[in-house]
């Protein structure tokens, strides 16, 4: 998926919000935000807003070093749904529909995302899955992703952001012999509030299922800007289940296997789907 | 007023609508919108956020020629407005208070503006002047107007946006002796939709008072930017009246002779006078 103009608004307010993330030195914000404008000016409008995002990011290491100033907030977010494991696994036991009722937890997990929500709201984990579980799901292709499920030998589950990663967890825990053919993917780098090894390895995700990284420092997967194992993973799947909207943006032309679950948290991914911000997507890539 | 890192995502805002408004050439749109991100990386932060929208409608004049994309919408509004004129004449003739009720009238109007509000959503004028006379006024310093236009002799009333001006005409009536005390300035250029000599005409404003033009192409009063004749106007002047947020951010230090009224359409704004978005001020320079 490409740049589309109103993306350009959103680049601005995510230069703003990481530079005030990672400094606190008011002369080293505006040359992050100078930088990130100017970066800005210059991007091919057929990148995807991701790379943008990644970018941005890059900025950052640049001009203040290796940082990761979403570090505690990460781990603030993952304690948090942690704390919502054992209610999540009980609406799970208790469902009419098990499958149908773990993925739309892991798309309520979806919510925790500082790209695109302030980083100052304070974020209700236990209302928005209350939300999620009533919503309709306005794309939806759960029946397919059912028999994918059944059928797909190996499957690569690609990571979005901490905290988020619990709730895809208590759906890994319902695919059959999920510890034998699943593999989960995780950020190679910390960007934004992405989940990183370090994450996984918070919320014992390691624990049950092999863990690698991708290699790259993108919020998304940009396929050019990852390891040659994490794509080599990619190549050999059967199934790929991808989180999120940086994930979609990245990944939207990458072939069949491809199935993202995400909500639509912006107008440009509404608009681009022709739902509402806010709508539930399960989308098999045809 | 300075810039504040929150007004740069509006600034990309600003630049991406404008583009948008100016041509249907996605090209051209494309080459608007980077160069304004590039003026804005460039920016010095000491000057007003005004300064950034006349740079980018100076952009846009530089490489599509002089358009006034706003024309239309700006004679809807006016129309809209004059449509309200007789009823907005009638609130205040049964008002208990005609000068309180004239200036809420005045800052009512100081909704219609496509430099905060997108353009695609419809204002219901009607519903603002409802809104804007119950609403308690956030910085009040109403008394003092009401002194100094009993007692200033020479009256310049800095106007903002066409539509809004049929407003202002409704204030400006309750001033004793307006036409021979009052002088009613409006744009030297289009600029987003602000007020210029056409408006002026189109709304009979030029039948009731002195108009003049101050010669400048900011959203704003940048006075460097000002015809000489304009800043012997405002110089000579024993009260300015300065219409809206623009007018502020570039006005907000030019000395106590100035009296603001606005409401409050941004974070930025509302939180440099401690108070919340929508709220309504009445602002005596101190």
């Amino acid at each position: 998926m490409y740049i589309y103009f109103d993306c350009i608004p959103c680049f601005a307010r995510q230069s703003v919000e990481a530079a005030v993330m990672a400094t606190k030195d008011p002369t080293l914000r505006e040359k992050i935000i100078r930088a990130a404008l100017k970066k800005a000016s210059e991007i091919p409008l057929n990148k995807t807003p991701a790379h943008m995002g990644m970018e941005i990011h890059r900025i950052i290491r640049n001009l203040i070093g290796e940082v990761d100033p979403y570090r505690t907030i990460k781990s603030v977010y993952n304690k948090k749904a942690l704390a919502l494991y054992p209610e999540m696994k009980n609406l799970v036991t208790h469902a009419s529909d098990r499958i149908e009722t773990a993925v739309r937890i892991a798309i309520a997990g979806n919510v925790i995302d500082f790209g695109i929500s302030p980083t100052n709201n304070e974020i209700e984990l236990n209302k928005i899955i209350d939300e999620t579980m009533r919503k309709p799901i306005a794309v939806n292709d759960l029946e397919e992703l059912r028999e994918s499920l059944e059928n797909e030998e190996r499957i690569l589950y690609i990571a979005d952001n901490a905290g988020e990663i619990v709730f895809d967890r208590v759906f890994i825990e319902e695919i059959p012999r999920f510890s034998e053919r699943v593999t989960f993917a995780v950020k190679g780098q910390a960007v934004l509030n992405d989940a990183t090894l370090k994450d996984a390895e918070e919320t014992d995700m390691t624990g049950i299922v092999r863990v690698i990284d991708n290699g790259s420092d993108a919020p998304g997967t940009i396929l050019e800007t990852c390891s040659k194992r994490f794509r080599n993973e990619f190549s050999q799947a059967d199934l790929v289940i991808s989180k999120g909207q940086g994930n979609y943006e990245t990944l939207s032309d990458c072939g069949e296997k491809c199935c993202f679950l995400l909500k639509a948290k912006c107008p440009v991914i509404a608009g681009h789907f022709g739902i509402e911000v806010g709508d539930l997507i399960i989308k098999i890539a045809k």
